[in-house]
């Protein structure tokens, strides 16, 4: 049995039967569609912390109700997108509920905030995970990069083999990140309530300094703009409904609650953790930094095993957290191509049944980002989170009009959630815009308005294109003449030999081209009568004729062209068929040693060509 | 008028019979064939005077007597080229005089030598350049691949121009260079003539330590060695005669005569002066390094603008040096197609009348060997000089075999002469590659042996080909046969409309092949009979038959294919045409937007087809 490179790298292609099998339970998607949700734990709280630092000890108070307002948000989103789950089983994705219930310009501005959303989600997982694991082992800082293009490769490879395999791999790091929080979290606040409040820090956080700026609403509204980086990622489950097993709703639904709950209670427990134990963020640039995280872990248990390990998990998951971002965009680059707004090949299924070109457009893109950003989070992080808000707002005001024309019992009551989701993440939309549009959102808009530009490029040429195409009557046999042959020929030999009696049995004009050249000057004329001409009119069949081609410029293949234009410009409403012969060469590299005369003349007979010139390729197998 | 970039870049296209006026006269032919050799002036000392510093200043006195040897070497070589230029007016390289006479792996060896001798004189003189500018501008130093690059695009833009146009860009700073070097040399003489041999100097070279090593025979082998790198580039001028105006052969000995004195005129001055000033070389790699070059200009004529002029065109002339290879090596890789050793290309004059294909294949490996070594002469040094001695000892021998076959009157003393050179320059081949082996000659060696395996691979496909493809009989016209045609349709359109009118002109057999898939269910059978079968029936033609082929794994090609070879099975003796129909876009980039479907039809149906499938493409111009 022979075994295919490709079938161990991407695994057996699926036939489309083989479909239902690769769906999935509840569980199985917490990490599949759960793990850039359930990561941004991990920097959420820590980017508004950072931004409290200014205030010392007085800052860490305020985090609790930011937090809070954060966890709010996250509820009025989840029971909107409970909503959409529903009315959207075959996927209820941002694109296709603005699209169809707002219009075009709405979804092309969802469909582009998230496209940029998801290589964002893919690039900032990716290098924040390598750049925690760099914290941890700095002796790797000089191979940043590297590791992260690394990562993004494996990635991919995990991603061709297919949903199923997917969730296998990341269901055990997932597993261990939840685990780990939650067993920190109920630890920590078992000891500050034994503790009434005061609990004593197995290692001390550094101490923060009293309070050295003032507190000011702009400076609120910025820490709860950061800190709504935790909110990224809890749209995936209702872009993709459809990989769930049956009852599809039912699963999908189960599998956001799971995934709202776990993060609710991760950013609560932290923000309770963090007050209680007065754990403030360090200057992330400075030296003696230490992540949050990092800090929580040590005061509520010590530096021992499950310290390291705790760590270790959060290293992974933020690194695999970039694969909600391979599960749901070749998703919707292919609900938008079949809007026509994206090429065509985004809606063909590879060999996995996966939209394979979708997993390659984003692997070049995050490639190209990772790449322009040195692998560095930091520089990522101020374009980060626009596009997720533009979309939960633009999807959420789309399913208000979804009810608004539903008209039935209970509409109203939908509408009042969905409503109140589109005005809470609309206003977020714009207090993150505003509060990040120095920093660097006005790149998210530039690349937001220019996709949408593009998208709508792409879908007027196909309405062009199937404009021209169209055509709706029988078969028209009028006028149906035989084509004008052109055979080019360098020298008589076993090919054009063959060239030419295709030619016969085709048409009975056929002309042999020869370019006069220094190398042959006798050209074909003095063995025509003996090769060609003899056995023809011994056949009875028409007579070829010889055409010799002045060349004082050594090129063979103009001449040739001009020819055949002339020759079409001669004879209106004639087809030009033009043979041209070619050697196909056993190995790849044994093209090199062929001049690429053929190629170019097809090539070229294209570009020059019109309407009525058809190329013939007459191959030879050596 | 339009202009074409093309043109400005390149100059205009020249007709073959423009030839004429592109020839050159003895003294245009000494900056295009004779730079290299002058420029060895500028290191071939110094790399002998290094190998000398840890005999101190008693080293001063060994450089004469190696200078002495090499001049005399020069001389052998020198009239055995005269004899060679006579011999072969249409160009005596050393590989078609090996291969004329001393069969086809002296030639071999010959071509091997000399190709990756160019390749290396291009970029040992282009990183020379650099480093010696970098020497006078420090600030530099970080740019040193990027000015190599650069000068490499320069020399390749002035070369495409052609040949006459390279003299004019390269006359003004040979004879700056050679003016600057015979002023030094008169007045240095003059000086140590008038002091009696003790010549003051204006300013004081270094002063060289005592003995503080032993002589050796080896240590002088070495050192003679080195300095042979001073006679690399002779030999370009008897392989380039025929660029040379006519008289040619008069015209090219001129021009050889005078390059060759101007060296040894150098070579003697430079030893002369080092001698009688005490200049010894400067530690390359340690603080303070100053070339030979520059302390003896400011022995004799001290620090002024003469001496800044003077190491300019010194560092302008090592940088163009590298166009001797440019002019000589796509002649030779020319020659070496003519006897199908190379790929046919090389044979391929471009616009300008050069071959062009060999400027390319030249730039693109001095790049790699450039990006390669990072553009640092000196890891390159010593895999250099070992091709040139290599291809003089061949052309020399092969000279004297030329002779002995000749036997007229003076044969025999011709034969002398050649038969010197040969053993004069095959011993000093042995003494570069001992001495050098470790040091890098071993590359060299091994680069030899690979080229003549892929020269002997080359030569064998043409000639398998060659003969498969030979034909001397007449045009054999039994059984003619209408071939099969094979229409791939999607659906119902203008373009496949129009592959369906042409297959009723070309044959009574006609198949329209339908792959099911998802988007389209009913497929084209709904509306076979409105669309074809009433036509074709109503007109009397034969009726297209269509085939619905399944495809569980969503793919379109694969059974378009397996459906070309079955019927071409199926029906042996048969052609079998495959109609494609084709978008043609107005732009590039709109390629992108149709799926690449009908591409990798054509490309998989070459792949595996065979003798009898034909493919037609039948474009449509949007």
């Amino acid at each position: 049995m022979k075994i295919k490179i490709s079938d161990l790298l991407f695994g057996k292609p699926l036939a489309s039967s083989d479909e239902r099998a690769e769906h999935i339970g509840a569980l199985a998607g917490i990490p599949i569609f759960g793990l850039d949700a359930l990561s941004s734990a991990a920097y959420g709280p820590e980017a508004a912390l950072t931004l409290l630092i200014p205030l010392g000890l007085m800052g860490v108070h305020y985090i609790v109700p930011v937090i809070a307002a954060i966890i709010l948000l996250l509820t009025i989103v989840f029971f909107s997108y409970r909503q959409t789950i529903d009315s959207y089983p075959h996927g209820g994705g941002s694109y296709t509920v603005a699209s169809e219930n707002l219009g075009e310009g709405a979804g092309l501005l969802a469909a582009a905030a998230l496209m940029i959303d998801y290589v964002l989600t893919a690039a900032v997982g990716i290098s924040a995970g390598v750049g925690a694991l760099i914290s941890g082992v700095p002796s790797l800082q000089p191979h940043t990069l590297g590791l992260c293009l690394g990562i993004l490769a494996i990635l991919v490879l995990v991603n061709l083999r297919g949903v199923r395999d997917t969730g296998v791999a990341f269901m055990v790091p997932t597993y261990l990140f939840i685990v780990a929080m939650l067993a920190v979290i109920a630890i920590g606040v078992g000891k500050v309530l034994i503790s009434h409040g005061h609990p004593v820090p197995v290692i001390a956080p550094p101490s923060l300094p009293a309070m050295s700026a003032a507190v000011s609403i702009w400076l609120i509204l910025k820490v709860f703009a950061s800190g709504c980086t935790a909110m990224t990622g809890v749209e995936a489950v209702s872009n993709g409904v459809m990989a769930f097993r049956p009852p599809t709703n039912g699963n999908a639904k189960k599998c956001l609650t799971v995934i709202i709950a776990l993060l609710i209670a991760m950013l609560g427990g932290i923000a309770y953790l963090c007050k209680a134990y007065n754990i403030g963020a360090t200057n992330p640039n400075g030296a003696g930094y230490q992540s949050v995280l990092s800090e929580l872990f040590s005061a509520v248990t010590g530096r021992g095993w499950f310290y390291y390990g705790s760590i270790a998990s959060i290293v992974l998951v933020l690194a695999l957290s970039a694969n909600t971002a391979f599960a749901d965009f070749p998703r919707l680059t292919r609900a938008i191509a079949e809007n026509d707004f994206l090429p065509h090949v985004f809606r063909v299924r590879g060999r996995r049944l996966l939209y394979s070109h979708g997993v390659w457009a984003l692997t070049a893109l995050t490639a190209i980002l990772l790449i322009a950003f040195g692998g560095v989070t930091d520089r990522l992080i101020p374009l980060y989170a626009i596009g997720a808000f533009m979309a939960f707002t633009l999807s959420q005001a789309g399913m208000v009009m979804h009810w608004k024309k539903q008209q039935h019992a209970g509409s109203g009551w939908h509408m009042f959630v969905n409503g109140t989701g589109a005005v809470a993440t609309g206003i977020t939309t714009l207090v993150v815009l505003v509060a990040k549009f120095v920093d660097g959102a006005w790149v998210t808009v530039l690349l937001v308005v220019s996709m949408i530009a593009l998208m709508i490029m792409v879908k007027r040429h196909y309405k062009r294109i199937a404009q021209e195409m169209e055509y709706n009557s029988p078969l028209h046999l009028g006028h149906l003449q035989q084509p004008m042959v052109v055979i080019p020929m360098a020298k008589w030999s076993r090919l054009t030999e063959k060239a030419l009696r295709f030619a016969l049995v085709i048409s009975k004009d056929i002309q042999v081209a020869h370019v006069a050249c220094e190398q042959q000057p006798e050209g074909l004329a003095h063995l025509w009568e003996e090769m060609v001409l003899g056995p023809a009119r011994k056949a009875g069949l028409p007579l070829p004729e010889l055409v010799t081609l002045e060349s004082p410029y050594r090129l063979v293949v103009m001449p040739l062209i001009a020819h055949v234009l002339e020759l079409s410009k001669k004879h209106p409403g004639r087809k030009i068929v033009v043979i041209v012969p070619e050697l196909v060469v056993k190995h790849w590299w044994e093209n090199a040693l062929h001049n690429q005369r053929s190629q170019l003349l097809k090539v070229l007979l294209e570009l020059k060509g019109n309407q009525r010139i058809v190329v013939v390729n007459m191959p030879w197998y050596l």
